[in-house]
């Protein structure tokens, strides 16, 4: 850690960070994620970012939200400009319950408190959850930050294989099993069962009682994260496992991408006496989400056709998807392969042996096209041969000259490949997982 | 913890929370703080609560609030509602370090991290800090929500006994050699040194020399927590004492007094190496602050009379203070003492030997008007014979007429006491820490 324009130390320490000693145990897992790192290029224009994660907003309604918040300060300012609950707005509460009914999901507005994005109330699960040393399951790959938060807590991620139809059962009884006999105890298994992200694969319905019963056999909980659920290209919704399963399920759900990422407004819904555990959680970190925030997502909700603006999301996503999709197939070098999601904002591609993904990275970026490597979204060093690429943000004709781009520059490596051999080496360590396209 | 309303349990366990074994060894810290528990009763129209800490934002002009509100929703919307860094919105970075030199603050907007409310900030610091069984130092008595973010983190509390001039430097002392000793690692000190919640009393600026001196020379940081530092009545201001030392403080700051709670909009100023910890640290908690947020409270300090508007705050608040003042005055029985503050929230009060004030508390609501027992402030159980009055909610007539029901429930226990004695035993789980006004 470097300390630019850091003034004289007043304690006299002579290391870089004076503070260094001071840290607590778990700032030590705390390192900036590639995914981070990577922001301040790719977001130049003329790059093609196919790294991020940021949803489109174009389509959103903004003349009309613009008067409905007007609306809500003018009206209801005294409200909306105060603190309210932990738990979250009440009304809001209930019209969360009827989106995830859209899920087969039966919840009570009583069992969910609102959080500041659902990357909270991942935080607050891990928070009342993991001791240092505990183990948490993960599909491998999976959302990075749900790794940066798993780490912040000292808690170990074990990554469960998965296959086409995501979560592969038997790796995930071969895991329990595997920490069983190791003594170690897993306090959950963290999924993201639909669109999978960095992997875009979905967890067949068939798998997902026959993952529930494995996790209750074994006693532990599912944490399942669905901010894509409804973002499915064909309008098909998948049955959340929470709605399968109602006492070993904590659900985290998300208006960030449905409607509106920077209010930072998504929940849990958990068991009861779990919820009471979060709402407390909550309070000492940061005492209650915002409650303007709550009131605008609860407005939106009550005036506008919701669910006709998550239609037109799809069908955006879905050229996104298609324009990513036929590139790949039109330009790609033999060797590569990559997922086909039905949903979501990200394809998981998989380059020849002896590419390594993060150190083509400088070369892509110069060549004007970014992706995040897939190394990011494995806790054990495994995803040198991955990559994740992003269709939601860029529209159609900037993906398609993106992965023109991106074919360039692998099929040059693999020609230097080809001529001199690898030359860089790949740095494991730990078990390396398949990755969705390779098990 | 009960379970109203929860489902036949799928894995069979028959605790009343199912769910009791699985928690990490921290939730075991997470109960339901006393002033939480009160607001539900307290919060009824026919009671005068003196319990809550809610600002008044009757002053706030809500009309040019709404429209500028919308404006940039409209004008800037698919910035406003999209993810932003964890580090904060640029300008208004900016803008906070021109607010904080108005304490004598030169800090640097990269050295600051905008959160959701103070309160994350104070999280995020407990969190890169505090191992399990470090200590943290905190004035006693000191507010709720820190105590609660530290006994989440597992560190615990030593109180150090505040005067009429703040904390006392000789027992600041006194309690690092004592951890010292104990071979006990201090990580750092809590203070808030401005009209101080709850005490209501303010750090002498003679002695804010000297608690940073005491705290380099133990190598133990100090966290500066200042919400009303602004809300000085005579529109004085005091020195920061993150200006007057740089390399040791980490000061957390918030706009929710002097604009608008419901925005949870507060950060850190620290260190350059703590802030880039901070920042990782922001981004596993909630990814980032909500972006519109952050830009209300930019559009706010620059098209809004900012400082008039923290004028008039400072008006209203005074005279509320002065009726709370003139009312104890008037009505209370012989042997209660009090705190006179000169800005901010709260008056601290001290009753005769043999009143509990928790005890009293329902009876106080019977009489409609509520407080919040001293307990709540101090992690040691000291405090019984302490309140907390707040003034900055209720209008002064209302808080003239709390006053006088206060007075009789108070005088009417006085004189049970004289009748009968105590009837409730005092339940001190630690040292007792003397209050301000009793040292």
């Amino acid at each position: 850690m470097t300390t630019p324009g850091q003034q004289p130390e007043r304690t006299g320490s002579r290391s870089l960070d004076p503070h260094l000693r001071r840290y607590a145990a778990r700032a030590g897992g705390m390192t900036a994620s590639e995914v981070r790192a990577l922001f301040a290029v790719a977001s130049r224009p003329e790059v093609v970012s196919l790294a991020g994660g940021m949803p489109n907003l174009a389509a959103l309604p903004l003349e009309s939200l613009s008067e409905q918040v007007g609306r809500i300060i003018a009206e209801e300012g005294l409200t909306a400009l105060q603190y309210g609950s932990a738990h979250g707005v009440p009304l809001l509460r209930e019209q969360i319950c009827e989106v995830m009914a859209l899920e087969g999901i039966s919840g009570h507005p009583d069992d969910l408190v609102v959080t500041v994005g659902s990357q909270m109330a991942l935080d607050l699960v891990t928070r009342i959850f993991c001791d240092p040393g505990d183990i948490v399951l993960a599909e491998g790959p999976s959302y990075v930050g749900a790794l940066g938060t798993f780490a912040s807590y000292q808690a170990e991620v074990r990554h469960v294989v998965m296959d086409a139809d995501g979560l592969v059962p038997e790796a995930l009884r071969a895991a329990l099993d595997a920490a069983k006999q190791a003594g170690r105890r897993v306090k959950f298994l963290y999924t993201i069962p639909n669109f999978n992200n960095p992997a875009g694969v979905t967890m067949a319905v068939a798998r997902r009682a026959e993952v529930l019963d494995i996790c209750a056999a074994h006693d532990v909980l599912v944490v399942e994260d669905n901010p894509y659920g409804l973002l499915g290209f064909d309008g098909q919704v998948y049955p959340a496992l929470r709605s399968m399963d109602r006492d070993n399920v904590i659900y985290l759900g998300s208006f960030s991408k449905t409607f509106a990422s920077g209010l930072r407004v998504g929940w849990a819904l958990a068991p009861h006496a779990v919820r009471e555990k979060l709402v407390l959680a909550a309070e000492s970190a940061a005492l209650c989400a915002p409650t303007l925030n709550q009131m605008v997502v609860s407005r939106y909700l009550a005036t506008h056709d919701w669910k006709g603006q998550i239609k037109s999301f799809q069908t955006m996503y879905r050229e996104r998807r298609d324009a990513l999709i036929s590139g790949l197939e039109q330009h790609m070098p033999a060797g590569c392969s990559w997922t086909n999601p039905d949903g979501g904002f990200f394809v998981w591609m998989t380059v020849p042996e002896g590419v390594d993904t993060k150190a083509m990275q400088p070369r892509a970026v110069t060549a004007r096209v970014a992706y995040v490597p897939g190394t990011g979204f494995y806790a054990d060093g495994f995803g040198s041969r991955q990559m994740r690429l992003s269709f939601c943000y860029p529209p159609p004709e900037r993906i398609s000259e993106g992965v023109r781009r991106l074919a360039g520059v692998l099929a040059q490596e693999i020609d230097l490949l080809n001529t001199f051999g690898p030359t860089t080496s790949r740095s494991l360590t730990g078990p390396q997982t398949p990755s969705p396209d390779t098990a």
